[in-house]
């Protein structure tokens, strides 16, 4: 519930994808993947979450029952008639950081063009998966006053549109960045300055994702950590940040108010679904958990980090 | 003072050198530097520090006036008549991070064989910074029954003297090593499969040292995180290890007793000590602080970390 007394929900708009996959740990074909379906179902612990994206024919049964089994509102996405849905086929190198890009097949979402249904418009708070700014632009000219909307983005989109990109920078209350891609977006190194130049680019918030490292919150006025949960298995790094990203949405998004305690929470909320994603392929991390896997890997952050 | 009520001091055995630097912000010639230097000056704002080292007569009344001004109790430092002292000259990449090594001339450093004051052999702790892991056990072997021991290793004596090298490590209690090195040492991949692969070896407790992401610290039982102080600017990270190093056992020197709350402090004492060091050249920056900087310092590392 939100401050108001409407019930929260968080709109997620990104790729849903086919992803074949090649680790150190084995391989999988064409399993359920993309930006919004891991932020959605890792969001779905602590808000309700709805998606809207795109997918061809081939997207089917199996697929929606995975998003419904975790209550995500799939009514937004549409189903493109004899479209085929995204595929990446990818090879993680043995660091299982590094990898590369086999095939990469947009199919249908080359063309995607986001309209949310009704009742989505007035979704409390929305989070914008990495996908063309354009796209995340008309997605926000689509929801009427959010409270809280969280941004993610990648290096095509600084080098490629970055016109477009500052476009919707300017329209966000957050965004989602990793240490390298901030450099490329603000040209500072430092990673205390690279926040500031991006708060001057309209966020209040900026979130440095920084991989086994962790991840780094900026403010205008403070700074908040979480270390990443030591894992002694990574089985597929893939979905990680998105995972990161809707944990911490979800949570934000289910909270009363919005302050500095509750962006500390959210940070924990999003490392500890993060390390549930990369302990499985696919989404098989972040299915059937319960409050308690969830509390218990928190608590084990929140004792990592403990001052005495 | 101990538990014993004895008052307590920390030993460093380390090199004391000259450095010089250049960097995107500066330069220097032949200034004070050594791991030794860095861990005691650091360490000197929590314990009695006191260092067993080799200089040349190059070394002289300016820079031992530095240690004194610190109360650092230099004479374990011989000064090799005729010879000089060991001068390292680096550059440094525009990350701040990479850097090249331009010359190294070892000079008195090459013989150095460390032979206590008797006052020495009843030191409370030591710190057995980054030497020949031969030299750490010899100077392991005139200390009478210490406290805590820790000890800093490197890539060289990974590969060249790693008999040597796990010898020592089975007789500290605490190993301080990098990232990439801990995988060197160990094979494994994953920091905490690292860290537990180094505990079999011996110590109780290993620091692993993760630069700009902070450092985490691993027991048997239980996991301890610190971030870096993110920075605006970087001047110098010469020393920023072996800072954090000596802060951290300098706490601990400086600790009645050490449990898990002593050892979360003392990763934000080192992380405090090592920030102040790369703020200036050489120990510009651990120089002249008084201990509400430090404690200040530490105030926003837990605030960083605080949960709520």
């Amino acid at each position: 519930m939100t401050a108001s007394g409407q019930q929260s929900n968080l709109l997620i708009v990104g790729s849903v994808a086919f992803d074949s996959i090649e680790a150190p740990s084995g391989s999988v074909e064409r399993a359920l993947g993309g930006s919004a379906v891991f932020a959605s179902i890792a969001a779905s612990y602590f808000t309700r979450a709805r998606v809207v994206a795109v997918v061809g024919e081939d997207f089917g049964g199996e697929q929606f029952a995975v998003l419904d089994g975790r209550g995500v509102d799939a009514s937004g996405i549409r189903v493109v008639p004899g479209g085929r849905t995204f595929h990446w086929r990818g090879r993680y190198h043995d660091n299982m950081q590094d990898r590369d890009t086999l095939a990469t097949e947009l199919n249908v979402f080359e063309g995607f063009d986001p309209v949310l249904p009704d009742a989505f418009g007035r979704s409390t708070d929305v989070f914008l998966g990495n996908i063309d700014p354009k796209l995340q632009a008309k997605v926000l000219d689509q929801v009427t006053g959010p409270r809280f909307v969280g941004m993610d983005t990648m290096n095509l989109w600084i080098t490629e549109t970055p016109a477009d990109l500052r476009e919707v920078l300017a329209r966000v209350d957050l965004l989602f960045i990793n240490d390298e891609e901030s450099r490329q977006l603000t040209g500072e190194r430092q990673v205390a300055n690279a926040a500031s130049a991006i708060i001057a680019m309209g966020p209040r918030y900026v979130v440095i994702k920084r991989g086994e490292y962790g991840a780094i919150l900026f403010s205008g006025d403070f700074c908040l950590f979480v270390p990443a949960m030591p894992l002694r298995r990574v089985v597929d790094p893939t979905g990680a940040g998105d995972s990161f990203a809707g944990g911490f949405m979800g949570f934000v998004s289910g909270a009363a108010q919005i302050d500095r305690a509750t962006l500390a929470r959210a940070l924990r909320a999003g490392a500890a679904m993060a390390s549930f994603a990369v302990e499985r392929f696919s989404v098989g991390g972040l299915e059937g958990l319960g409050r308690s896997d969830i509390d218990r890997r928190v608590a084990e952050l929140d004792s990592m980090c403990a001052a005495r």
